[in-house]
């Protein structure tokens, strides 16, 4: 029976709108139509400017045949042309899939193939390995070339179509397109593959608009940043922090390449507040910072969101030393970025900066747009105590957990059975609530049939002067089935031998924890400076290690 | 046909949740379970026990018969029992109906009747008038007496239960109960009268999430506010505050009434960051400051939001010397509380502080959840033109606008013709887009043909140092048809004539705008303390002079 509440109160064009992070733009653009949107370079545009720009860009995408549920691949560096892509390719109804920019001809074929991207917008900087895959993929598309004046290096350009023309064709009046359904798709992501084959992660425009709030409510940004792009918008949209910095009306700084003199240059001339990082962004950041700032007496507050591994222990302490307030959040393609974060404490700071440091290191509890994070047992699902120490996987359920993988359904389903999604990260929870992660799914090391942790041995590497990076993986051994096999890369100028850093390590660790074999030299890394495990695993034979236990 | 984006893709439990306050209430107990979250007099308690209280609150209504889409009726203060309320009603499936406890008796009966009221939550304090309107309801419903230490006056309880002993025999472990549909009803608000007969608001989980969040993001909210309870929460869910606390994990100070000793004793003991109010509540706050306050030597940062009425410039400067940071944002209880607020323009700082107060009596722009306001011709509906000057009609669009009128179908259409919710106010664009109120619907004064905004004339009145209160109707008249009337409330120890306050309106209004008719003495004013222009319309005569025209 339906009861009063149920009656004569119904969805109307007055009180329900799709949420879609395409309004979060218009409202800027009317509420702060002068205010410096995107800087790159010598280009300023003003949220009226970005406004404008992003309805041409859908326009012509309509006039060019783009329509609802249409793919718009993006091969683009962090330019105002890719923010633009944010907003201009879904108001024209289509879905945007940035490609990772240092991917391989073959991989970035597999994507556009994999998508069915219609249109290819692609910087001229990556021409070479884009025409080699467009070479590869056998069939035609639009691409339209980005040539941005800050890039002066070689590469031709691909297309028919460069992006200013293409743009001066679309009306600057154009009404941007919203989507019939909040579940309708905005973007596609492929994840950047340290792991398996690049699957295609789906978002919609509701986990969109609702984590692009959540990054100012759970980080407790003020009005008026000035973001610092150092995370690749092709990485998970950036965390969606171009839909977010839409919604804090602050302005962008477009950065081509992570380069700390550029990025001191920035911080200091834009009085940068915002910025986030995988560890290494934020270590480079610290190593180069200017006397002043180690002197702690640098111009202004600086706020960065640290993830994507987890960071180690000297890192959280630069930082802290040239007065940067660093956040550490936790997640996946899968779940928008940022989908937990180290809520700290407010007495936490009065603590020692080591315990400050291992406190925030520690990956957290929930974004306030996730619902929940959960660590189980995946057999039974039965959540692990709250004890530091039981390992389980760790499970997403909420708003910012993607649609699901593209052509996939199979995949869909395995990572959403018992409906939670599968993390394939394994963590303790500690008696106050937030998690830790100590391993991934693949990464765990059982030696003697103990777990070690790869990343416990991992940070005591990291205490170490010497030791810039530090990867540890499961190697073969005849008589503990697996051994930790430590691969180092060390700073500048410094040696360390084998011994000594077996040595080191017994200070923190239990003798079957302390790495039996070492190789040192450059590590392998994604783009987003995650180190490439499963590179080190098949250089340490892991598979043949765990399978012949 | 389905595209590659609508296949494989659908809401599962992993992705996809209701968005409901209920998820931020479970954040903040998981997540800072040990921050105060409450505090009223003696009384505290910390997010943990809040989200216990809520939970043996949903659990004990349940048992009692309570479910799906039942309403459950409040008329308390701003109590800890009123903030449990707004999860502990909801969590049950139920409805929560908050009433202003300044009503009448027959009021309160009326909105008990037409709502459906099982259940009637009820402080002590306000038992005659809860009495008198239990027995002209002549049915009975479950009472549950609030017996507050804090309040030691007069007052019987009504009930077969108290509230405590409720609690007691709920379970602290129930779950709460999320929405099926995040379309459900979360609460039932009656617009106060200023105007007509009360009417039933109904929100639902969705908005409320929304606008809970809008607070933060729109306002600027740091994490952790120390908020202070000066807006009555049974005025359109406190603007939706007891939610955005709850979001923000920050410490709710409840007050029982607006007090300005209470008021700067909290500020001062508690640290108080955040409170809200109509102008009257911000007078009293700055005509009351302790001397260092008044020196710029105020112990901390307060911010406060002003609404309800068209805050008077001397309000605005009067909060500035104090070194207050007040922000204007507007709305109706239609639209959750605040849907517009005047957002500040960085480059207003450095403005003299006339010229800032003027910029900040506007009403604004959109809210961060709100789609979009207009300023409409209501016959048309062609928008007005941004010159500040053509008048509209003000109307509302998208995510925080009312589900609709409990009950009253035939009002719902009537105030979303069109697809816009029509608010009635009367508002000019600037041509910065942003809105000023110029006059109610029911309000505006023809003197000959020509249009007076009763607001520009109250303002002139307000610069008058005499002048405390000032509300201007129109009164009929012989030769002009109507002629403004202005009701005037001195300051303390002041007096001032007829003809001198019609010769300092010289100053600023043409001659046919000044006030031909004067009457002194104290304003009707609701519980919000804004002026019931109904009353002095009706003393004035206004309609007759309006029909006579
Ligand atoms: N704060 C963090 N601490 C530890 N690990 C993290 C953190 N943030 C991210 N990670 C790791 O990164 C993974 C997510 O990687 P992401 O999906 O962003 O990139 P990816 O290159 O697609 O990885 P993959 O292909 O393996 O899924 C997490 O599962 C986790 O293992
Ligand atoms: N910032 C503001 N400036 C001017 N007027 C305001 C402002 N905020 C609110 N108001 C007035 O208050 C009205 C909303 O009142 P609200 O719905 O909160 O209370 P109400 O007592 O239910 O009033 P009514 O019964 O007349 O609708 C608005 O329509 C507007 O006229
Ligand atoms: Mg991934
Ligand atoms: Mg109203």
């Amino acid at each position: 029976m339906a009861g009063i509440y149920d009656i004569g109160l119904e969805k109307t064009a007055a009180n329900y709108v799709p949420l879609t992070p395409l309004s979060l733009l218009k409202r800027a653009a009317l509420v702060h139509p002068q205010l410096p949107a995107v800087i790159h370079g010598e280009r300023r545009y003003t949220w009226a400017q970005v406004y404008e720009r992003a309805r041409r860009l859908a326009s012509a995408l309509r006039a060019a045949g783009v329509g609802h549920g249409d793919t718009v691949a993006a091969v683009l560096s962090n330019t105002p042309e890719m923010y633009e892509c944010h907003f201009g390719v879904p108001g024209a109804g289509a879905v945007l899939n940035t490609i990772n920019v240092r991917l391989d001809a073959a991989t970035i074929a597999f994507i556009l193939d994999h998508g069915e991207a219609k249109v290819l917008i692609t910087d001229r900087e990556f021409a070479p390995v884009v025409k080699a895959a467009l070479d590869q993929l056998g069939r035609s598309l639009l691409v339209i070339d980005v040539d941005d004046p800050e890039y002066t290096g070689p590469g031709d350009r691909l297309g028919a179509l460069d992006y200013e023309s293409f743009l001066a064709s679309g009306d600057p009046q154009f009404e941007l397109i919203y989507p019939a359904d909040e579940w309708d798709a905005i973007s596609l992501n492929y994840t950047s593959g340290t792991t398996a084959n690049p699957k295609g992660v789906v978002y919609h425009h509701r986990g969109a608009y609702l984590n692009a709030l959540s990054n100012i409510v759970s980080w407790g940004m003020p009005h008026h940043a000035v973001y610092l792009w150092t995370l690749p918008m092709f990485h998970c949209n950036g965390w969606c922090f171009p839909w977010t910095m839409a919604a804090n009306a602050g302005t962008n700084i477009c950065l081509r390449k992570v380069d700390a003199g550029l990025i001191w240059q920035a911080i200091e001339r834009y009085r940068v507040t915002h910025y986030c990082g995988a560890p290494i962004v934020h270590s480079l950041i610290a190593n180069n910072a200017p006397p002043h700032w180690r002197a702690g007496q640098g111009s202004h507050k600086v706020s960065g969101l640290i993830a994507a591994a987890p960071p180690p222990v000297a890192v959280l302490q630069a930082m802290a030393e040239i007065g940067f307030e660093i956040t550490h959040v936790y997640g996946l393609t899968e779940t928008y970025g940022p989908a937990a974060v180290c809520a700290k404490q407010p007495d936490w700071a009065t603590l020692p900066i080591e315990e400050q440091a291992r406190l925030n290191g520690r990956q957290g509890v929930t974004y306030h747009a996730e619902e929940a994070i959960g660590v189980f047992d995946p057999a039974t699902m039965q959540p692990v105590p709250w004890d530091g120490q039981t390992m389980g996987e760790v499970m997403f359920r909420g708003n910012i957990v993607m649609k699901g993988y593209l052509k996939n359904p199979a995949a869909t389903e395995t990572a959403f059975r018992d409906g939670w999604f599968h993390s394939g990260d394994l963590a303790v929870v500690h008696p106050d609530g937030y998690i830790k992660i100590t391993d991934r799914a693949k990464d765990i090391i059982i030696s003697g049939g103990e777990n070690i942790s790869s990343i416990e041995v991992e940070d005591a590497l990291y205490k170490h002067p010497a030791v810039m990076l530090a990867a540890v993986v499961a190697a073969p051994d005849p008589k503990w089935g697996e051994v930790p096999h430590a691969f180092i890369e060390l700073r500048d100028g410094v040696s360390v031998t084998e011994e000594e850093l077996q040595q080191h390590c017994r200070k923190y660790l239990a003798g079957y924890k302390i790495p039996k074999k070492f190789t040192f030299g450059p590590l392998p890394k994604t783009s987003t400076g995650k180190i490439q495990k499963f590179i080190l695993r098949e250089q340490a034979k892991s598979r043949q290690a765990i399978a012949d236990v």
